[in-house]
C-alpha cells in the first residue's frame, strides 16, 4: 500500500543515523555497542575524531530507538539523517502535487479561495453566504457541522443536519464543499463532503487518520496548536502511507505567550513546508489570529509568501453568530480582500 | 445527567460576564447592546465610570458569545467572571475527591504509585517489570497496548494481546492496570482494563471523553502539550457530565522553548488545579523531562508539592526497549525513588 | 517632559481598574477593602451582582498594585481596563508618526528598506554592500559594529572602527546609517550614527532606554524574543517619556517551540502595533528566520500586511561571513526582492 | 584570564563539529568545501556512507560558522560535539563549586536561604523583614534598591537609600545582602554589597556581564523569560571567562502559553544545570508563580529536586507592598515554609 511513486522507497528506505561517543570511553564499552547496532541489520562506519568516535549507521534504522541509544552512558549525542516521512517528501516527489476536487484545483500554482461560515445555522444563512462567497469568486464552500468544543455546555453543530445543507448550497451555487470530521463514526455521515477537513485538535487522532487514508477524497489537515512541521508531515504521512496521496496542508497558527491575538500565525511555515513537500498548503487567518480585523491582513501575507490557498469565515450576521463570530468577515468585507488577494499574487507571481 | 452534587447548578448555572464599553460610545449604540443581551435572558446592571461604562452580565451568559460581543467597535474588553466548569469544579466540591479500584484510593491524602514499562513487549517483560515494582510497593500497573506514535511506521505496541498480558501481570500479582486507550473503536478490548488512561495527544478527542464518561470506572486524564489548566479541566467537564466522576488529573510536561528536556514539567499545576478542582492530581515524570536521570528528581519534586501519585516507567532491559527507553528506570532506580518519594512525603506531610 | 501632545495625559491620567469579589463575602471584608482604596485617592463604583460584587475604580490607579489586590481572599480577579501607555498609544495620537532621518521618511504611507551586512567587517566590504543595495534603491544602510553575541568567545565586531566605516559608506553613497548600540558607555561613539538601533535583548534595558530619549535621532527598537506587544510598548514608553517621540518599532520574531525557523516570525504584531500605536512598524524577516532562502517570502509578507519598512541583511560573499551568514542574501537576490516588495505594496495600496 | 582551572582549555580548546552533506553531492562541489574548511586550520575526517557523505571537523572549529556552513546548498545539516562553554563546564570541573560569602556556603551540599522583601521601602520596614527572616534561619538577606519596572510610571526603588538601608539591615542582623544591579553606572553604589544579582531581563547585557566579572564578589544570574539552558550558561562564561568564578545561578520561571502562573517554573532545570555545569543553582519560586500560596509548594519541590538554595519574597505587610506584593509571603508563612524545606531536603539526602 501506500502513494504508487514511493512504494520502492518504502521496502528498501535506508535511514541513516549519526552516533557520538563520549571522549574517552572505553574500547570494550564501543566494541559491544557497536556488536549490538549491527544485529539490528545495520552498517557501522566508525570514524575516530581526536575527541570524539562517530559511528555513522546505515541500513533501515527505523527499528533503532534514537532516544533509548542517546541515553547509554557512553553516548554523547544522536542525529537522524534522513527524516522519516516519505510519502508526503519534496525528495521523493519534486514536483508539487496539485489536488483537484470538483473542476476545482489547489497547488502546483493553482490558489484556492475556500469561503465559509464557522458553523452552518440555517438554510437561510448557508445559502446567502454560499451566495455571496461564490459571488466574490470563491472556489470552495467551508461550514462546520461537527465543531470541537472546548466545553461540553457549548453549541456543537447542527450535525447532521448541518451537512444536508451544506449539500444544498452546493446544490444550488456548484461549490464544493469541506466540513470537518471529528471522529470514525461520522464518516457516514460524510460520504457526499468533497473535502474532509481535520481540524488542529486532531491532527494527532492516529485511527481517524488511517481511515481517511483509506478514502478517495481530498483530506484538508489542520497543524495542531503546539505541533511541528515534521509532526504535521508525519500525520499527512498517516493518511498518505495508508493509500491516499491527496492531502492539503493548512496552517491556522501555533500556541506562544503572544496573548495579543488567540495564536500566533507562523507563515514561515508556507515557504518550509514547501521545501520539505510536495503538498499543497493554505492558510487560515481567520482561527489564526479570531479578530477579524486582523484577517484582511494576514491572508494578503499569506498569499504573498506563497500560500495555495486561504480558508476564511464569512459571515451574514455576525450579531446572531453562534460561534467564532468575531473572527468572521461580513460578505463586503470578504468581497474587498478577495480582490486585494488577486492582485497580490499577480505582484509576486508576474501574472 | 452529570455528577449528582451539582445537578442542581446545572439546571440554573448563572455566569456572570463584564463588558467594558470604550470611552466615547454614543448613547445610541450603547442601548442597542444593552436591549440585544437582555433578549438573550440576562440582567444587565450598567456602571457608568469616569472613562468607560461597565455592563455586568447576570443570568446564563454560556449562550452568549463572549469572543462575538468582544469584536464589536464599541467593546473595549469581555471578562468571564465565572468558570464554565461545574462538576469538576472545587466551588462546588469542596472536599478531595478520593478515586477507588481494586483496593486502591487516589486523592484525598491517599497517594498511589503506577508503574510499569512503556509498551508492553512480551510476557516474560510484563511478569519480571510487575513482580519487581510490586516488590517495590507500587500501587497499580502501567503498560501500553496501544501506542500513539507520531511515525506511521513506528512500533504501536502489541494491540488485543498486549492487554491480555497485562491481565495475566494482575493476575499474578493483584496489582489493578492502567492502559491507554486511543480511540471509541478499542472499547470492548478494554472491559476489563482498571484504569483506561486518555493520552496528551487525546484530551480533546471530544468524542472519546463523551463516551468514557458513560463508563464505571476511573479515567486517568493526561494533560495536553499545549493545553492550559482550564481546556484540561473542561475536558474532564466532559467526562464528568455524561456522567462519570472518577476522573483523576495528569501532568505530564508542555511544549515550550526549552530544548533540554522533551518538554517543560510544569509542576506549578498540581497546587493550582487542587486550588481549582476537587479531582486528585498525578504526575508522570518520565514522558515529561524523556530522560531517565532527570526521573527521580522529578518524581520528588512532585511528590513535595503536593502531587496524589506518580506514574514512572520501569524496564527490566533498557538495551531492548522498543519505545521510550531513555526514559524508563531499572527496577533497582525505581526501588531507591519509591523510598524517597515516601521519605519526602512524610517531611511535607508531618507523618 | 516626554512627548508635548500627551503631557496634558500625562498629569491628570486616569486609569480604571475593575475588581471582582468572590461570591459570599462578608459585608465587613468588603468594606474594609473598599475604605483602603479611598484612602488611596480613588472613586469606587460598588455594582452588586447574583454572585459577585464588582468594584470600578475611577482615578490614578497607577498607584495601586493589581497583583496584591488580586491575591486578597476576598478577591476573585482584578482587570485594568486602561493601557497603561500613553506616549505611543494611538488612543492619544490618532495620526501615524512620520519618522524623518537624513531625507528619508518612515511611516503614515512612507516605506523604508534598511539593507545591509550583518557585521561590518572591512572598509572594501562595507562600500560594495552599500552602493549594491543604494543601487537597488535601499533608503538606509544597516551595519553592526557592536555585536551582541551569546558566547564571549565569538566576533563582537569591529567596535569604533566599525563605526567609522559606515560613515564613510554614508559618505559615499548618501545613505543615513543604522547600527545597534548595547550600552550607554557607548554613546560618544555613535554621536554622528543617523538611527540608533536596540537589540531584542536589550529590549528591557532600561537604563539604556532613557537615555535615548534624551537624544535627538531616531531610535529603532527590537522587539525581545519573549517580549509582547504590551512590553514592547512600554519600553518605547521609556523613550518617549523621555522626551524622544521618534521611534521606530521592529517585529523580528519571537522564540516559540517551533523548531525550523530560528524563531517565529509574527507578522500579526504589525497590524495589531499599528492598532494600538501611531508609531511606524518594521519587519526583520533575516533575524527572524535565520535562513535566506525564506527572507524574501517573509518579507514580501510583511510589505503585504502593512508594514512600514523592513531592514534586510545582504552581504556581497557570504562564504567570508564572519557572522550571521546563512541568513544574509546576495546583492542580485536582495535588488530582486526589492522589485517585487514594491510591486507588492503597489497591489496593496492600489498605488 | 579566566578561571585557573581550565586556563590550558583555553589556549587549546578544539571542538569538533559535523557536517551531513546531502546526497548526490557532486565530488567537486564536496571537495571545494573541504579544502576551504582546511585552510580555516581545520583536520577533516571524510566517512561516506551509503546515502550521505560525513565531514567530521577537528581542531578549534569556533572561527567556523555553523550557520553559515549549514546554509550551503550542498549541505544537509551541521552538529555542534562539543558545547561551547569551558569556564562553567562540568567536564572541566568534576566537583561541585562552593560559593562563600559572609561565611555562608552555597553550593557542593550547603543550602541557602535568601529572604527578604522585593524592594527596599523604609528602615521600619527592612529591619522588620530582616530580624524575622533572620528569625526564622535564613542565610542572606535580599532586597531590591533598583526595581527593573516594564512601565516607566512605576516605582523603581529607592536606588541609593535602599542600599544604605540594606547595610543598615546586615548590621543589625549579619546576613549578608543580596541586591539586583541594572548597569554599570550603577557600580559604585554597590561595592560593600555582598551578592550582586542580575535580573532575568539583564541576563544578556553583555556590557554589565563583563565588568561583573573584574570583581571580586558572587554573581547571582537570574534565567532570563525566553533563555535556554545553554545560553545561561554563556552568560555565565561571560562572567567567568573575565575573571570572576563565583557565579550562582539561578531558575526563575520561563515564557509560555501558559497562564495560570505568571510564568512557569521550570525545576528540570536544577538537576540539568547541575549535569552541565558545577555551578551552584538556586530557584526563585516568588517570581516564578507571582502567587503567595503557590511559594511553599514549589519552595519545596525546588528543594526535593537538589536546589543548592531559595530565594523567597517575604514581607510584614502585603497591604502596603509597593510592589509584586501578591507573590510575598508574610513572616509566620515564610518561618513554617522554612521548617518544611529542612524536613524535605533531610528526607531526600538521608540526613
Amino acid at each position: 500500500m501506500g502513494c504508487a511513486p514511493c512504494s520502492f522507497f518504502h521496502e528498501r528506505c535506508k535511514e541513516n543515523m549519526i552516533v557520538v561517543l563520549k571522549s574517552g570511553v572505553k574500547q570494550e564499552k564501543k566494541e559491544q555497542l557497536i556488536d549490538w547496532l549491527r544485529k539490528q541489520g545495520l552498517t557501522i562506519h566508525v570514524s575516530e575524531g581526536e575527541f570524539h568516535t562517530v559511528l555513522g549507521l546505515i541500513g533501515d534504522a527505523s527499528a533503532v530507538d534514537a532516544d533509548l541509544i542517546g541515553s547509554l552512558d557512553i553516548v554523547d549525542s544522536v542525529k537522524r539523517v534522513t527524516e522519516p516521512f516519505r510519502c508526503c517528501s519534496r525528495k521523493f516527489h519534486p514536483d508539487d502535487l496539485v489536488v483537484e476536487v470538483g473542476g476545482v484545483k489547489i497547488g502546483g500554482g493553482h490558489f484556492a479561495m475556500i469561503a465559509g461560515p464557522c458553523s452552518v445555522e440555517s438554510e437561510e444563512q448557508i445559502l446567502a453566504v454560499a451566495r455571496s462567497v461564490k459571488a466574490s469568486g470563491a472556489d470552495l464552500l467551508r461550514g462546520g457541522a461537527f465543531k470541537p468544543r472546548t466545553s461540553p455546555y457549548d453549541f456543537s453543530g447542527l450535525h447532521e443536519r448541518g451537512i444536508e445543507l451544506l449539500q444544498l448550497a452546493r446544490a444550488e451555487t456548484g461549490l464544493p464543499i469541506v466540513s470537518e470530521i471529528m471522529s470514525t463514526v461520522q464518516l457516514p455521515l460524510f460520504e457526499d463532503v468533497d473535502v474532509l477537513q481535520v481540524g488542529a485538535r486532531s491532527m494527532q487522532n492516529y485511527d481517524l487518520l488511517r481511515e481517511l487514508g483509506k478514502l478517495d477524497k481530498p483530506i484538508l489537515l489542520k497543524r495542531g496548536l503546539a505541533n511541528t512541521l515534521r509532526e504535521l508531515l508525519m500525520s499527512a504521512e498517516y493518511i498518505m502511507a495508508a493509500g491516499n496521496e491527496r492531502v492539503i496542508l493548512c496552517e491556522r497558527g501555533i500556541r506562544t505567550f503572544s496573548d495579543y491575538t488567540r495564536n500566533t500565525l507562523d507563515l514561515s511555515a508556507v515557504p518550509e513546508l514547501h521545501e520539505l513537500s510536495h503538498l499543497p498548503v493554505i492558510v487560515d487567518p481567520s482561527h489564526a489570529t479570531g479578530i477579524n480585523r486582523l484577517v484582511p491582513p494576514m491572508a494578503l501575507a499569506a498569499a504573498a509568501c506563497g500560500a495555495d490557498g486561504l480558508m476564511i469565515e464569512v459571515h451574514n450576521d455576525p450579531m446572531k453568530a453562534l460561534c467564532d463570530g468575531a473572527q468572521a468577515l461580513r460578505p463586503e468585507e470578504y468581497d474587498a480582500l478577495a480582490k486585494k488577494v488577486r492582485a497580490v499574487r499577480a505582484a509576486v507571481h508576474d501574472l
